[in-house]
């Protein structure tokens, strides 16, 4: 199987592509852009949804749902959210298909089914959600609103890459309301807390928290706070966001609440939200040239057991024992296949398995029950070891453990060496091309600059780091005074 | 609260929306037809969700996602499927909006970005799915594919009601393909018992599990199996559908296997699917007039605790002991939340958590403490009762479970008392008027008769039961013979 895979080396975007697909991930679809998530992909998906979704409760959120669909005039109601996501919507002009008279068996558009107000399908749920909030608060008794929707969003982007960028993704997306500014502050702050937990802790990717610049902001937001993560090949990927809002859309919506002194102000906001892209920015931050390595807490499967026999007496016996060692694991928590299918023969499923990232492989065969032990390998650093299968379950779970330590440490020690400071142009632009990573680096403060420095070089400020450090110096592009270094990439 | 819903005397259908809306399910929206999923009934959906998908993957299934949308060249593969959904397609043609150069801060759809072959937003996914199977499939050892999708969908119906039928609407679709005609009908009719095993011991909604007649069938499909449930009003209520496809789909979109002995044929299907509708038939099945009741498995909070007090040193008692019983109610796997809210008197608490259907309410006064017991009212017949403090866990435990059979036994003894024998056309259209429910009848098995029959009363053969007795006799219209009775009523 490995030798399917592209390596890095050789061509990088396609390693990633190779990954995906040949890891089970997504497949291409018959619609321009959109993908097909398969059941592995899927299920890593569910896990983690299943750690977000917990996390969002523990701190005080509900789950709701609101409609697929935005009416032209409540989307363009914020009008820099609007002008923002204008180009990426895909538009229903029509309810109604009907036999094509000129083909048989063909249909077309039914033009007398024509909507009278177009709908947006929704790229984010700002709109929709804030002119329903309208209806639900009066008083500030009906504050805060800490409501959080699983849903699928659809953005016309040109150019798609597999869970990266696709036209169609599944996100969450936090929608709440705040009778203070603080309050809404504290809100957006928290997520972004909650973001870094889930992504360094579970999916073991480090990142950097910050503040996007103006120009990197959320359209329609105060100020984006996120998650920044560095890929192999040295180039960021933001990893979720977390937005204050100000009262820009109770503005927009007309959405008041009348406070303890029984005096009327606009409702405060954020918006929060992390998409199927993760998913991308797990296999690229961990993946090797032999497939995906997956962090055991988020694995869909995080042990497979192989067996490896001569005729069905010597599988018979495999079997008993193996069916003890699952129950063992299964009882710690551990989710394990036998994969005992005979159609295979072991050296394929050990590629298969290596390929799909799955973190422990344990191979018993019949010499190995003879000396009671098993063959245990990590898909981390490959590396293979006899267990004796007494306490076998316990070994593993510690195993996994230190897996899920291991990968995290090796992401964090390549993303901190490549955090490089620039102090002069030439500097900056030469590590650009030939480290990549995160350029901490002088900068004038303007939008100007900002987009001049895109313009020639393809970076852009990742984010100023949360707490960041107060230093005196001269931007990098322009010479003019700066109070501080912010961070640039090549990103996703 | 209570004298805001309409009874159902007054008003069947007013009170239902009362029961929707005013218990925190849902809200209509500004999309037409489209509706919010409000917290409350979101996590009902989220709870019938989980168990679904429990029950979905004990029987080998997996999930996965596919597109939103489905290009309209694939839509029209399998015409049966086309035809029966192509009146309610929302239809994507553009994929950009801009700014309106007649009217500042507006947005038009921009003519330039027409798509060169519409988008049909999914009113379900057979075609873009099996068209993915096409690349998936090869040979008998890549089948049995068991799949399931959690998904919205769009349906444009003219006449909506909340959760009932909406044009946008939360459900799952299973879509299995399998070697040979037998395991695919297996596994549509096993699908039907996981539905009906979830109405009954889940949702307490006893159903009737039947196959469709010619004309009910799904568009597409070779046998659609069905469950129905009966409202209280004696409308029935089709709660969830599995279809055997046949070799519909693989013939459209050319899906073939090699079989071991290496012939080449036609892949053989099913779908299946229940959606959010089922919360309708939840509560149109089991609340009264002061309220939803929701059946203990599913509900979202199992218990309420209202404290009785005046003054902050009695509320201090009562908070001590609360904590141990709720903890003790944790313990046991039992949903509580204590609600200790200053800003409403008990008195409305009450009414509150009747008309959202807790099925247990536990009131603690400084009395009750004195006495070291509660008051218990459960929510189904309203009685109340005061219980020791010692093992109240226990107790409430062994009353949910109570109230749980209590809730089906009801049901179904209100369905099993409206299954009524029709002989005579006179009978029968008086049965369907005075007393609702299902009518027993005997039918021709022409469509046409069915159609006519539908024409003068409304009602519709909701199914021919699963091994229904054959039984020589007349139709009930056209004296036709007959060989078996069927179900007839009319219908949400």
């Amino acid at each position: 199987m490995s030798k399917e895979i592209t390596s890095r080396e050789q061509d990088y975007s396609q390693w990633y592509n190779d990954l995906v697909i040949k890891g089970g991930l997504a497949d291409y679809s018959a619609v321009r852009g959109c993908m097909v998530i398969k059941p592995y992909g899927y299920a890593l998906w569910e896990n983690m949804q299943a750690t977000l979704d917990r996390m969002f409760k523990d701190t005080g959120h509900q789950n709701a749902y609101f409609p697929l669909f935005v009416p032209k005039s409540l989307f363009e109601a914020e009008e820099k959210n609007a002008e923002g996501f204008a180009k990426e919507c895909a538009v229903v002009t029509h309810y109604r298909l009907k036999a094509d008279p000129a083909n048989k068996g063909k249909l077309i558009v039914d033009p007398e089914a024509r909507l009278e107000e177009e709908l947006v399908v929704r790229p984010t749920s700002e709109a929709i959600i804030w002119n329903t909030y309208k209806g639900w608060i009066q008083s500030y008794r009906d504050l805060p609103i800490l409501v959080n929707q699983w849903a699928n969003v659809v953005r016309w982007e040109m150019r798609t890459r597999l869970f990266l960028r696709t036209a169609e993704f599944l996100w969450q997306e936090g929608h709440t309301a705040h009778a203070t500014k603080d309050e809404a502050v504290a809100e957006a702050e928290q997520m972004l807390h909650v973001y870094a937990d889930f992504a360094e802790n579970w999916m073991a990717v480090p990142v950097i928290k910050g503040v996007k610049s103006p120009n990197e902001r959320f359209a329609g937001a105060e100020d984006t706070y996120c998650i920044e993560a560095l890929m192999q090949d040295g180039k960021a990927l933001q990893a979720g966001t977390s937005h204050f809002l100000g009262q820009n859309f109770a503005k927009a919506f007309d959405v008041k609440f009348s406070d303890k002194q029984n005096k009327l102000d606009y409702v405060w906001a954020t918006s929060w939200g992390v998409s199927t892209r993760l998913i991308g920015a797990l296999v690229m931050a961990h993946s090797d040239d032999d497939g995906l390595i997956l962090p055991p807490k988020i694995a869909p499967v995080q042990v497979v057991i192989v067996p490896i026999y001569k005729g069905e007496d010597q599988k018979a016996k495999i079997d008993v024992k193996v069916k003890d060692i699952v129950q063992a694991l299964k009882a710690s928590g551990v989710s394990v296949k036998y994969d005992d299918s005979d159609n295979q023969r072991p050296g394929w499923k050990f590629a298969q398995y290596e390929m799909q990232g799955v973190p422990v492989r344990i191979a018993i065969g019949a010499r190995d029950l003879e000396n009671n032990v098993a063959e245990v390998a990590r898909r981390d650093t490959k590396l293979k070891e006899s267990y004796s299968l007494d306490g076998l379950a316990d070994k593993v779970k510690l195993l996994l453990e230190d897996i899920q330590q291991n990968i995290y440490n090796k992401a964090l020690q390549y993303r901190d060496s490549h955090i490089t400071t620039a102090d002069t142009w030439d500097e900056f632009v030469k590590l650009l091309d030939e480290k990549g990573g995160f350029i901490s680096a002088h900068w004038d403060g303007t939008a100007e600059t900002e987009d001049k420095i895109k313009e020639l070089t393809k970076a852009t400020i990742r984010c100023i780091p949360l707490n960041n450090a107060a230093e005196e110096g001269k931007c990098i592009l322009t010479g003019n005074a700066s109070t501080q270094r912010v961070l640039f990439a090549r990103a996703y």
